[in-house]
């Protein structure tokens, strides 16, 4: 498969360009890569999907909103989960969508926040149920792909590099199975709860 | 009670406007009513709530977005389900919340596609997940008035005047139910699904 992984310098990212090393892999990153994308900027997806050709699979492990106190949040912080993680990532099936082969794949990704949130994350968790709401939704009307989101649990790296207690994390490369399931399943429109996938 | 209704010359605003006639009521709609605002300007709602002074409820039934094909939603029509249906609730509780007396309440309209899609819905949907999930997680952060959300099922008068067989339809009046059920129960956080209320 040829596969296109945007934010594939994450530490999910990473993860996923190391479990896939059998297919050809392009990397997109905001800085760094095969292709440079800013996810917030349309422009900036339609020009790399210019440059990608026809592909089998896309991956998402990219989108930016922040974790703060609810009475912190500023028109600013609301915005760029609604432009960044939000659109960002719905633009990619959107204007990925002629890109892919027949039976390829489109995966997106939210996260736990969702289902079971916390205080802080109200903007992160809005996001991403405006993102597995809409791939359920969508995928009702795409017929020549699959289009999926994969919502990884808090993730062992990034609890330790935040200085967290990461005992109930899930190491990246765990979290990495959920999307290789994705990309080799037969799911459509499913929130793929990456816990199941391990 | 002091109730400001926005949305309350709707079809399910008129039905809770009349189910709350014992109380104080501000009506507030984009071109009539007690109180002009437009959802979409943040400035718009600010200047509501220094017309209305304090409050013990706060009840949303407005909010726009498209019903539309997937292959024919344009940026604009995202961007209407995100800046009027999903911030313009959103600030109807950030901008509104020091105008809540202790113990009152704000209820806001989602819808049962967020669940239950269907080929057309999809930024409705992507709106209706992302308001859930923010009621949800901003409920953890909020501990001096409730904030829950109503999911209106298919309501039997907008679906007669769509010309639609209306018959698992719920009338207006039922579905007002839930939004009394929000402002004199205990919920905090929840997703209030029509259809338990009749």
């Amino acid at each position: 498969m040829k596969i296109l992984i945007i934010g594939a310098s994450g530490t999910i990212g990473k993860a996923i360009v190391a479990a896939t090393s059998e297919h050809e892999i392009i990397t997109a990153n905001f800085n760094s890569g095969d292709i440079q994308v800013d996810l917030q900027n349309p422009d900036s997806i339609r020009q790399m999907f210019e440059k990608t050709g026809k592909l089998d699979a896309v991956i998402s492990a990219a989108g930016v909103a922040d974790f703060a106190p609810l009475a912190e949040l500023s028109d600013a912080n609301f915005q760029l989960a609604l432009q960044n993680k939000l659109m960002g990532q719905v633009n990619l099936m959107r204007f990925g969508q002629d890109h892919i082969n027949a039976g390829g794949s489109i995966t997106l990704t939210s996260g736990i926040l969702s289902r079971h949130p916390m205080p802080g994350s109200a903007v992160i968790s809005m996001a991403n149920g405006a993102l597995e709401s809409f791939v359920k939704t969508a995928a009702l009307e795409i017929t020549t792909f699959r289009f999926n989101i994969v919502a990884p649990a808090f993730v062992k790296e990034t609890m330790e590099m935040m200085g967290m207690d990461s005992s109930f994390g899930i190491s990246a490369a765990d979290t990495s199975k959920a999307y290789l399931a994705a990309i080799n399943g037969k799911m459509h429109g499913e929130t793929l709860d990456a816990t199941d996938f391990i």
